[in-house]
């Protein structure tokens, strides 16, 4: 249990940041959004990989993710998203428990549409040094947290 | 069926570069790889939404595309590999056919493990160009479709 003993998606703490649960799933609100909106998606038990789930969890994990989406569509008046997972550290994973990053779209909000990418990398390469991070702070993020927990509990 | 006529997807010359079929989706081998082994995992019929497919399709869609994944990573000898969904022309989403994008990787293929993002967005702004458009020929193309043809018949 040591490598989910050092997640932080297995963490107690970083739960708080959790807006909806369901199914054996969670929707964390990115302690560094590159946009507003900008979530994860995980399972709650620690697998890393995409290949770790049995196929009804494969398909359970993809209509929650898509009802997050919808959800945090409606939430940010999103008109796309971006979806991405990367696997493997090869492929830029940099937390071992397996997340799709779900980023609400809007016209313009990007110089490029193509520029969340770019803005992922960079956010995640800064996390190196906590000094210069732009990450929101616990009462930033615990007052959105509040707000989509709310609006959740509306859901059918 | 005006858009469905005009899709790439739904072309029957396009068809001819799908290497995968199974339960009413396809995967297809990129025109413009970014690296070896990109492909694109599609719903057979035109629908340009995730949100188009009913829940059921919705789970096959990424069980189909997992098999495709661990497919083209045995294929490519990947030690990992990015998936990626634009929906939305905010999003960056070029073809307005759901496609998911499949990226097996291996360590040093890229400067940096995140530059495969800026590439596809590269790989297709060139697109408007057709002279500069690295893209492979429709022999070259034909020659690794008719290779992972015959290996995914092999599948079980």
């Amino acid at each position: 249990m040591a490598e989910a003993d050092a997640c932080p998606f297995c963490s107690p703490a970083e739960q708080r940041f959790a807006f909806a649960a369901r199914g054996g799933f969670r929707a964390y609100y990115n302690v560094a959004p590159i946009l507003p909106g900008h979530v994860l998606v995980v399972p709650e038990r620690h697998v890393q990989s995409l290949m770790g789930l049995d196929d009804d969890e494969l398909g359970n994990f993809f209509r929650f993710a898509r009802t997050v989406t919808a959800f945090v569509l409606a939430a940010f008046e999103g008109s796309g998203f971006d979806w991405s997972i990367q696997e493997g550290e090869d492929a830029g994973q940099s937390v071992d428990h397996l997340h799709l990053h779900v980023i609400p779209r809007h016209a313009g909000d990007l110089p490029s549409p193509g520029d969340w990418y770019p803005r992922l990398v960079e956010s995640r390469s800064v996390r190196i040094d906590d000094a210069t991070r732009p990450r929101l702070t616990d009462s930033e993020r615990t007052a959105i947290v509040a707000q989509l927990k709310e609006r959740w509990a509306d859901c059918p």
